[in-house]
């Protein structure tokens, strides 16, 4: 019997995950790569230099580096990628599914990041960051139109890749709706929006929140923008200009946290 | 009579910043530089589909572009910038003296950015950026080892380098003593403070603020550090990680500031 088109287009997406790797490069970004047991790692090229420099985390990786010159490095990465004699070819993580990551469990109300076609990687490396820093359990954006896990994100990202969960998912409003299901208060950004980020949560900052972004000029889809719970705005004090979105992103977190 | 050497020196140094110019290139920031009328506009080199799309500044500005075919596009860009067809050499902005950005004038008691050597001119664009949406006076950075007034930098400022004033300083150290004897209280932002933004500003939010940034990894040169009146944190919940400079200076200036 033939097997039915979508068992086979299944079949063939999960054989394209499978095949799919990444090369990471840059001492710090393979650093934290090697030393992280939830990382499958596939193969490592690094000049003496590094070599040396790296010596404890490839130690720790229990890897054989493939050893080059450093006029023949020869790991497929982009003209101009800042390599620093390193290059490490592994597998994208696997996160789990989005129900168990948006649980949080740490002892505040949990946070999570949702980015609407936020392509440009060093902007996603940056939201990373932001993300570990303030305890979100995780950013969420769409398998297409959003930034992939390369080289140039994990090195924007400082290491934060390797720790801080990157979800992508089919679809970001079915995504926002299976949030808004747990419990999830879903915050859209949008800087015509009438009441503040702390205004939508006074009296209820300690519901879980999903805080939705856009890309910068288009903003939040139609879709997107109609499945969040509000639209909110950060205050802004000029008369002009827009926030680069990973400092959206920034300020959006710090500001729906209790302090003090 | 001879000149004395340091006469000889400052009449150099005043030559050589009146032959500075810069070429700015991208439509955005082509358009927000010809529609500022405090810019000093040298040259403007065009393809016709630029020239079209900028038909209502290059008309407000007066200039008479020079139109090239886009495969011969001549102006002095660094390989790789996206220049949609448009480059302008001007002269950087003139801000005058750090004592009048200082005064501040609007509503809201001031605040200001003072760099400690960020030379990632991607950076410093997103914070003159989120200045300008929070209202910032002027971003301060020492004229050496910082990210001087390139395209590169118009172009992450997305406009906001026409408007928000962006001051090189001889002596970091020296400019936060000025601003200190105009009533500044100056916070230097530092991973390891005990305090936070918010509670080192406790009941004097009506005070002027300097808000100190540091590079990444380094942080605050001894003397900055020593300079300011307290250091201060970003509060993190993730046991790991750090921001990006650009997105800390953004909490930093939210969290400064007065709300609700």
């Amino acid at each position: 019997m033939k097997k039915p088109k979508w068992v086979v287009e299944k079949e063939q997406a999960k054989r394209a995950s499978d095949a799919q790797t990444v090369w990471l490069f840059g001492l710090h970004a393979v650093r934290d790569a090697l030393l992280n047991p939830a990382r499958e790692k596939l193969n490592l090229i690094v000049t003496l230099n590094a070599r040396n420099k790296l010596e404890d985390a490839i130690a720790a990786s229990g890897m054989t580096p493939e050893e080059v010159e450093p006029r023949k490095f020869s790991a497929p990465l982009d003209p101009g990628s800042v390599h620093q004699g390193a290059a490490l070819e592994v597998k994208p993580l696997d996160w789990g599914d989005l129900e168990s990551l948006a649980l949080g469990g740490g002892d505040r109300p949990p946070r999570i990041i949702l980015l609407d076609r936020v392509t440009d990687p060093h902007n996603v490396g940056a939201i990373l960051r932001s993300a570990e820093v303030f305890g979100a359990c995780a950013v969420i954006a769409p398998r297409h139109h959003s930034a992939p896990e390369t080289g140039a994100l994990a090195k924007t990202a400082s290491g934060a890749l390797e720790r801080q969960p990157y979800k992508q998912v089919r679809n970001l409003a079915d995504a926002i709706q299976q949030l808004q299901k747990m419990g999830y208060l879903a915050l859209g950004l949008d800087g015509e929006a009438e009441q503040t980020i702390e205004q939508a949560l006074e009296g209820r900052m300690d519901r879980p929140v999903a805080l939705v972004l856009g890309a910068e000029g288009p903003g939040l889809r139609q879709k997107t923008r109609e499945t969040c719970d509000i639209l909110v705005k950060i205050p802004y004090f000029g008369a002009f200009g827009s926030l680069n979105v990973s400092n959206a992103a920034a300020v959006a977190l710090y500001a729906s946290q209790a302090r003090g």
